[in-house]
């Protein structure tokens, strides 16, 4: 069974506080490990999050504001430490590879993982496998700044009843997924397609930080879950566009606009007491809308079982 | 009133853990401020601890292992945010000036901070004013470190007895205070040392990583706190020498022969579920032992009231 689990390591723009840690989300899907923008700190919330480094795989780096990125090498020097098995790809915007450098060499440490530097030029694929696409769109922020959006490839969903309609069975069942076409006993031809309906993959989309924007709807488009920025409300919506952030309402918008099924606000800003009216107003456009909280776990949607 | 108060930030050894911070050590000195080894996440640790950035006017990092060191780019920024109306000395040994370099351009940040980088190369003082000398020592570790000493210069302490019995009062005071010497009503000569009393300065010892060695002891002579490492039991002190590390055992020998009054134990590893047989086997050569705790404020002993 397939595990698809979004789990938040800190929720707070510019500087952390008692109660939220600086940036930080773990997406585990399947074998693969997506850690996004870590903040300082980082490397302790796994730990309170039972996050362990060796589960890392990729590490997608939005832009190089310090609250999106300063957990790095305390991340890497945990990778080291833990001899972690697997190379690690690390996505960031290329004009920010001083910064890469500056944080893979900010300390003495013993190195023994294989990071492998991705810097970001184009839009488009940076990674697939049988699981997962990993695509980025850049969007809209005071300095150079992408977004990332996780795809589960299409497939089908094989009807056991058609299977069993035309006698296909055991190991006749591998050599059908496998060639996408089998003879039967009786000399019938059956394609995939006669015994299977498609099953559209998951997806997710991590949109921070940027105004609104159309390439935050591109990635947002049709998710099971986004996750995205409410720095701001409604009453400091001149602040959001001048720092090029958003408000709640307008990240509701952005869900609503690209058809997420799914809307989860983070990067709040420290100057509100609690975030009860983030919610408030973005509900007032996208009801299905939740606020993230340090070291929650949110599972992904149940898949909606098709009929045959 | 001096305010001498020695605040906890954090107490683990290489990898942080759900009860200890990587290292962090902030002593309040009247109207300064030294911020020791400031590992990943000293900034938030601050902020439970009450500590503002702004109270920061000295940053003294031992060496460049990550734990000792990562949270500077954190609070750089902090002190930026937060516009700092001072400049910040920052110490740290000179062999390591590629990593400051690196931890003060780590990310995109508006600099509102004026840091005065002091790599270290000689031993001796590196700041002095009326009420602290700051110094360092070389200490013995896997890559050069520095210890630190904070020292209180010595002063004298006027009986006011003593004055009466010479008609000295109101403004007379402050004369004899500024020029150590003043004539009296009925024309005699009253020196600072006639009507006062020695008074030894505070201090305080910041000795960490080190094997035993001469000056870890000279740096911890005699001073009203020594706070040092003690990163493993007697069971390992094979560890502790490979390492070049310390046993509670052996901090507690280098408090006993410097010494030191009060001695407090910190940089714990993570191998350790808890750390009672630290206290108990450093109380067996030190009984004026403590543990370190994270967010835990020290205060400096009371000074003895000397008699005239």
């Amino acid at each position: 069974m397939s595990t698809r689990e979004l789990i938040i390591l800190g929720t707070a723009a510019q500087v952390p506080t008692r109660e939220r840690n600086h940036n930080g989300y773990f997406l585990k899907w399947n074998n693969d490990g997506i850690l996004f923008d870590p903040g300082e700190g980082t490397q302790r919330q796994m730990t309170y999050a039972d996050v362990s480094a060796s589960q890392i795989t990729h590490i997608a780096i939005t832009h190089f504001h310090g609250d999106h990125c300063l957990g790095l090498p305390g991340v890497i020097q945990r990778l080291s430490l833990d001899k972690s098995p697997h190379d690690v790809n690390v996505y960031f915007p290329a004009s920010g590879e001083c910064f890469y450098n500056a944080m893979t060499h900010a300390s003495l440490f013993q190195n023994n993982v294989q990071l492998l530097p991705k810097p970001t030029t184009e839009p488009g694929i940076l990674f697939q496998n049988d699981s997962l696409v990993i695509s980025t769109l850049k969007i809209d922020h005071r300095t150079e700044c992408w977004g990332y959006r996780i795809d589960e490839p299409d497939s089908r969903s094989i009807c056991m009843e058609e299977l069993a309609k035309y006698g296909i069975t055991g190991p006749k069942v591998g050599i059908l997924k496998r060639d996408g076409i089998i003879t039967t006993d009786d000399g019938r031809t059956i394609r995939l397609e006669d015994v299977s309906v498609a099953r559209k993959g998951q997806s997710f989309a991590f949109v921070m930080d940027t105004r609104p924007c159309e390439n935050a709807i591109k990635l947002a488009k049709d998710v099971d879950i986004l996750l995205t920025e409410a720095t701001y409300l409604d009453s400091e919506a001149k602040q959001a566009h001048e720092y090029m952030h958003m408000t709640a309402r307008q990240a509701a918008s952005l869900a609503k606009e690209a058809g997420a099924k799914h809307l989860i606000l983070s990067h709040f800003s420290q100057r509100y007491q609690n975030y009860s009216e983030h919610l408030q107003q973005a509900r007032e456009v996208f009801s299905n809308t939740h606020l993230a909280r340090d070291l929650e776990h949110f599972d992904f949607p149940k898949r909606i079982r098709f009929q045959c």
